[in-house]
């Protein structure tokens, strides 16, 4: 099942097979979806898709994909090199990612993202897996000339629209068989699969949890695969992910 | 006037100046406190303290005392260095601060906070000067082995209980004349000044607003002076900022 928050309040609904969306009465951080119960049926326009999670924390994974890793000169770490991006950061599907003046370089990061359901600390896996509420699409935009600058990657990933999120999560996810497919301008740049990762997203969660409690609504971007390159004013990126949907969002300069 | 957040639902109290604590009935973040309301009069405990703000996101100045830089081995950057510190690191006034196993070596860094009063975008000075709600004691804590393990910080500095805030918000602070002192067991071992930060908290929220949205409740750190020094379990750390009082937190190893 696809979770969606609809604005401009962010209720949550559900779309079902048939294609349906129906208003969500359960809180889906509370309430496992079998458990879920449905109001009327609900037209997606004029009310618009937001981001469909608002995190608490965005907590990133480098060079997660051996392939990425290599792209960029880099040494596979021996543990998940982390990061943080600022939730400020979010926009959701069809909002445009804006390419700030402040950089000569912006990239894209097609990734799987993990949207937690409840609150996990120094979790086991077990633990770590049934405190997943579910998978969506995410591009870690990135100022990459920024993120050389600064070894702390807080500038360069963080500008506001550098993490859209959506179109929705799928809360029923096969973990083990995810993969994300990245198009720009309808043609294939990137495309990884979770048997590909150096930790899968249960062990990245496990490893997590040891350093912070993550949250309700915290999103955990699983790394990118090889292909990153540059956006350019007027291209249209997607980020797919089997199950979940395709995220759409256009690429603007910054007016000043 | 210092602005208190209480327990358990986190509601806002104001001390006046003969330390009376009241409840506020306004909303500090909408209505500035010359058209404040206030409540009945309340008794700090049982209610407890919390940190005076749940911040969105904490967002760090490092190498901003020169004198810090120097016994880090740093040079001064061109320009402020900025990380993120996760919100899940935040403790109040009189909870401890935990040891992690995971690291050999945990410094305080005693610093000036400012909590942002309202979203800031690509400010310039006399905005973000009306955009700080006031500033509050912090220690930004730090696992200084996984920090220089670690470029981007993530880990080194965001692990739970990281991040002491409070006892209170300094609605009124003269922003050019702030002096931090960090003591530990008793015994002074930093002491900074606003005026020998190479950049003045206004214009740390001028830099920061440029590259990411402050929003209300957002806490910027603005750096630490010479000093940092090891915390061992048992030890009692306190951070006094001028006009706002003393944050206190005693360590703790932690139990597994």
């Amino acid at each position: 099942m696809l979770l969606y928050r609809l604005g401009p309040e962010g209720f949550y609904a559900v779309r079902d097979e048939e294609g349906v969306l129906r208003a969500l009465y359960s809180d889906p951080y509370d309430v496992r979806p079998g458990g879920w119960e449905f109001g009327r049926e609900i037209e997606e326009e004029p009310l618009g898709l937001l981001a469909p999670v608002a995190p608490g924390k965005i907590v990133g994974v480098g060079c997660n994909y051996r392939d990425h890793a290599a792209e960029l000169g880099n040494e596979m770490p021996s543990e998940p090199l982390l990061f943080l991006k600022a939730p400020s950061s979010v926009i959701g599907h069809r909002s445009p990612i804006v390419l700030p003046p402040e950089s000569e370089r912006v990239e894209f990061e097609g990734e799987i993202a993990v949207v937690v359901r409840h609150r996990l600390t120094r979790a086991d896996a077990e633990q770590a897996r049934a405190g997943i509420l579910g998978v969506t699409c995410a591009c870690d935009v990135t100022a990459r000339d920024l993120q050389r600058r600064d070894a702390t990657f807080a500038r360069g990933k963080s500008f506001d629209s550098f993490c859209p999120l959506g179109p929705a999560i799928q809360v029923e996810p096969d973990l083990e068989s995810l993969e994300v497919v990245t198009r720009l301008d309808g043609e294939e740049r990137q495309r990884g699969q979770v048997n590909e990762m150096a930790w899968d997203p249960v062990a990245q969660l496990v490893y997590i949890s040891r350093m912070m409690t993550l949250e309700p609504g915290d999103v955990v971007l699983t790394g990118t695969p090889a292909g990153v390159g540059r956006l350019e004013p007027g291209q249209a990126l997607e980020v797919e992910v089997s199950s979940v949907g395709v995220l759409e969002n256009r690429v603007e300069a910054r007016v000043e």
